[in-house]
């Protein structure tokens, strides 16, 4: 560990996946009875029709997708001078009724992401971590945050997007509590909605994975406006988002809504001091993949002007997923310093890389 | 009714609000025994910090907002040179457990607007009407809309956006199938989404009303989402929609990952043989209320660009609410020939006001 200071150089890459090999490398940190119950992720419901992973993805030596590091490195990391990948495991911890099971799961990824990805896989600090927490038990939440806080590669606390109420609401606070005191921002990743006891992502339940994935992008907005609603960036003035996988050119349309709401129905939301956008724009990252493609590219960038892009926006591929971005292709022609900002320096100086 | 057919130039405002004078006179087209139960409205619920309306819009002869013909007249189509007022009245009647008593208060509605606006207070056919429908029983919709679709001045059915699944799914076709075999669009209108037996609009029930009202807009979304990817509109392909007061700068953003999503996981949706944008271009129309208005013009009309405006909106004021949209204020300066199409010719045509 002793290059976790190390500055590297490259693009940062916001949303990698690890997967462990097998459900029995989880069941190896679990203590019985889940360790007995266990039976993987969150699959089978709003399952992907064509695949989940790139089919090239999937390692020489066998297992699935993502679960070889040094693969990894040369498909993603190596080809493309990734200087840091983030690491979001999917845990699929939220789906359930049983919040110690949900915790217990959380609890054995965090392990096994610190013995295996964020330590003897990581002697060059490439690989930083996120803390996987099960938000059915807020409190047991916010101790597994403290228990990992002074890991030094694990810059950020994760959830899936899947809930049984919006983020905003104050069941949730000692996990945001937890992130401003360890300085680590949250992390929402698409996932669990409408899985297990979570509610739809839509006025109903959804038909089938497209609509279902196409409408995750609406939980996330929905999710944001509740935090700025419930005025948990007023309550928490360290506490920082970033919406991972939620969807990019939605943004201006959502903040200018927002403002406007609040301007005619602020009396509702005394604890707002500021136009909802000016919370956004100071407390919420978005990462970039998967990044709509218009027709016109001029379209895409007037939509990057409207949301000042080279301050908000943060790149991710989401290797080694189906609907994986590449750093090459995945973008149109932008200014130099745009791109470096997207690309690198608005990671850099969020999660604090140096 | 003799100058139904009469050409009217001049705005055509795609959402105003008649009310009855009392619930007793919506009681008055009840039979027993729902003329003893029904209670009036979906309020109390979510329901607005301020004013749900106008407070200059309350008649001075008293009664609620929109309930005098007289001075709507006045102060809206004679103010600002409407043509035709499409009259979308609240009957908040999908929000019921009893589909008999929805559709008892559906009727109740239609019959009354039919006696009154449409009939009474029409005499030089500035007004047309919505077919209340209550979604809870889609054969009575059907058969409802059946019974009023010769009115020389119903030019449209409605229900509000609230409802237990998204608008795709199969348990709604004999509406649809309804409004095809009759030429009539389908007007989804803000209301009763999380009230009653209806699913909330974000991920858990929102909390308060500026929430609720911001994230309403995302009820739009996952039904427009749900309509495409369930392929209405290739089952009925005269099937149109109007998405009333749900917003409009998002629809770039929704089509462009609705696309991204369709060329990847087409094989799930084969009955699809267009691009998700193809068939909201040619079956879907917006209106214009709430208009949201960034600080920079130029990223509104960027957007406008993006979405195609000149063909997709339609003006709306929705008079006599709280955010009543001026025909004169609420927009930024447009060519001229943008504007009448926003403002007159595209409902014109959609409408069929000759």
């Amino acid at each position: 560990m002793e290059t976790a200071g190390a500055v590297r150089t490259g693009i940062i890459d916001c949303d990698v996946h690890p997967s462990p090999r097998s459900m029995d490398e989880i069941r190896g940190y679990m203590p019985m009875p889940w360790k007995d119950r266990y039976q993987g992720g969150g699959r089978g419901f709003y399952s992907n029709p064509v695949h989940g992973s790139r089919l090239d993805a999937v390692p020489p030596g066998g297992g699935p997708a993502g679960s070889d590091p040094g693969f990894l490195r040369e498909q993603l990391t190596e080809a493309y001078g990734t200087a840091h990948a983030i690491l979001l495991p999917r845990a699929f911890c939220n789906m359930h009724p049983d919040p110690d099971y949900g915790t217990a799961i959380a609890a054995a990824f965090n392990d096994w992401l610190a013995e295996t990805w964020l330590g003897e896989y990581n002697h060059d600090g490439l690989f930083k971590g996120s803390i996987t927490v099960a938000h059915q038990d807020p409190q047991a939440a916010a101790r597994e945050i403290d228990r990992w806080a002074d890991h030094p590669h694990f810059v950020q606390v994760m959830t899936d997007s899947g809930a049984r109420a919006p983020f905003g609401q104050r069941q949730y606070y000692p996990i945001y509590e937890a992130c401003e005191r360890n300085g680590l921002p949250l992390a929402i990743h698409p996932g669990t909605d409408g899985m297990g006891v979570n509610v739809q992502p839509s006025p109903g339940y959804p038909t089938r994975y497209i609509e279902w994935h196409t409408c995750l992008s609406l939980s996330f907005q929905a999710h944001l406006v509740s935090f700025v609603t419930e005025g948990v960036f007023e309550r928490f003035p360290g506490f920082r988002v970033v919406l991972v996988e939620g969807g990019v050119s939605w943004l201006p349309a959502l903040t200018w809504r927002m403002d406007a709401e609040w301007k005619a129905l602020r009396s509702e939301v005394p604890w707002l001091t500021r136009p909802p956008s000016e919370y956004v724009k100071d407390h919420v990252r978005l990462t970039t993949q998967p990044l709509e493609r218009p027709d016109s590219d001029k379209h895409l960038l007037n939509v990057f002007e409207a949301m000042d892009a080279g301050s908000v926006l943060m790149f991710a591929s989401d290797y080694p997923h189906w609907d994986f971005d590449s750093p090459t292709h995945a973008f149109p022609k932008m200014p130099d310093e745009l791109r470096e900002r997207i690309f690198s320096e608005n990671a850099r100086s969020f999660y604090g890389l140096g």
